[in-house]
């Protein structure tokens, strides 16, 4: 499905139209993952804590049914990539940033820590090649087969994300 | 549960200590709201494109379940939101950008429109005032009732996200 605007339509829609998702249970805030990581880091304790820090490129395969949402993506472009941390601890509150038991324990939002109750990554990496539906970025440090939520283009004009 | 590293552990452990989620279908990909933004924008017309278009201030209401998550917090703070765009359609690969029908129709991850396959938003915000589980944040575009499903800090020493 195409539609010509990323704003809420304007004109008068049916309730139904408002509201497509109602009947697929909109509510599960279910997610499914667009694509995954192929990356040479393949165990959690071998990834660097932030992309800044020496981390590898690596693949993001997106499943063929996806590949559509890539059009316009272009060589050089800046994306942050929204990935599902599959071997994070769901049921952690607190940490010590970076594993430094000398730095106060943190609440789990004020860190980047993977163990958190909704287990997502955020990344920032440059498109290096584009071969169809194998997209090479880095560098990232998300660890092979994590899968992948989202792509959003870095909005320059923000100067931050 | 509280954990002194955000590194995954290196001493030995046994598989189902590796894969505590193994149980509760962390295949399933489903995410728990922690907590609501509350918000003068009632509907998806009102509210701008992008938080530095005068969009307004808001409160996050985080579930208590959660507040330990917040510790360390302090009002000035600049985090990444990200929500559940609950009034997204799911089905779009393909958009005008910014409903611009001179602009080509572009694929959904090179643009910020909430309409996605999985409709997260990422807003970065400052924190103006903490009281318990009300946080004051702002400026945010989301609109009244959005469900927020992670916050992250802004990682200062990137210089972007």
């Amino acid at each position: 499905m195409q539609r010509c605007s990323d704003k809420w339509p304007t004109k008068a829609l049916k309730r139904h139209e408002y509201f497509p998702y109602r009947d697929m249970k909109m509510k599960d805030y279910s997610l499914e993952p667009i694509g995954f990581i192929r990356s040479k880091i393949k165990k959690r304790k071998d990834a660097p804590s932030f992309y800044t820090e020496g981390a590898p490129n690596a693949v993001l395969e997106v499943k063929s049914k996806y590949t559509e949402g890539l059009s316009q993506m272009k060589v050089g472009d800046e994306i942050i990539i929204i990935t599902w941390l599959h071997r994070a601890y769901r049921d952690v509150l607190k940490v010590h940033p970076r594993g430094d038991t000398t730095r106060p324990l943190t609440g789990v939002f004020l860190t980047r820590s993977p163990d958190r109750p909704n287990p997502l990554g955020l990344h920032r990496a440059k498109i290096l090649a584009i071969n169809a539906n194998n997209v090479s970025i880095g560098p990232i440090e998300a660890i092979d087969g994590t899968p992948v939520v989202d792509i959003k283009p870095v909005v320059e004009h923000s100067n931050d994300f």
